[in-house]
């Protein structure tokens, strides 16, 4: 069980965000993590589309949050980039479909501990998960953001 | 995000032991299911060292529950079987690994929501998932097993 790619690099991307005071580009953000280009190109536009990121061209330009880092859900980013129509095969359309699944009582069960799964993570702001920015800021290279004039509580 | 493979399959093995009153076989659970044999053969051998299931040798032998349905955890299940270790990619060891992750407050966060999802299915058990046994056991052409003397309640 784990994360798609792409909620991975949406997160990644929300906190180079949240943790540096530049705009940051996409090459500058994929050579910092070390990871494809081209997937958090993606990534990148979808979080332009969903309004979370914005991006500016020209001189000074660049990507920057769209709202406060206090204001992004965790949850709420997971729910929009995670796929759980498919949590097991069985449950899937098509030839992988289980014979028995109109009975089955799991497909209820697991939506339900996927529900308790994202509502924890909507309790979770960018803002708690960077706590410590300035540490991040610095094993990234990046340079660090004003500090926020009230810091959140880490919950 | 979805469940494992071997995960999926240790509890289709469980739910068709819960509902059939016959001893099965790994064969024909893989024709049931029309999965492959090999792959559930690891997991039924996983299932007998964990006590969940009983393989009895000879002639009236086979598959059947080691202990009764209402006393097997969904939680349990999925926390012997399924590995949350590398839930990000970023987390894992090794090249992959990210190199904020030390400052990174999101691992906290996914271990809090992977404990409430799977907090959720320990309250669950095989019993409440099989509250449609004999609907299940038809569709997958098995025999009935005999009703539970008192039903638990559905969850």
């Amino acid at each position: 069980m784990r994360l798609t790619l792409h909620t991975d690099y949406a997160l990644r991307v929300l906190m180079v965000l949240a943790a540096t005071g530049e705009r940051a580009t996409i090459g500058a953000i994929a050579d910092r993590y070390g990871i494809s280009r081209n997937h958090l190109m993606k990534v990148v536009q979808r979080l332009v589309q969903l309004d979370l990121v914005r991006s500016d061209r020209g001189r000074g330009g660049g990507l920057r949050l769209a709202r406060p880092a206090d204001e992004i859900a965790i949850g709420a980013v997971v729910r929009l980039f995670e796929e759980t129509g498919a949590f097991v095969e069985c449950f899937e359309a098509g030839a992988n479909r289980c014979r028995a699944a109109p009975a089955c009582g799991l497909r209820r069960a697991l939506a339900g501990a996927l529900e308790a799964f994202l509502a924890h993570l909507d309790r979770i702001t960018l803002a708690d998960v960077m706590a410590d920015a300035p540490h991040f800021a610095a094993a990234l290279g990046l340079t660090p953001a004003p500090p926020l004039p009230s810091a959140a509580p880490s919950r």
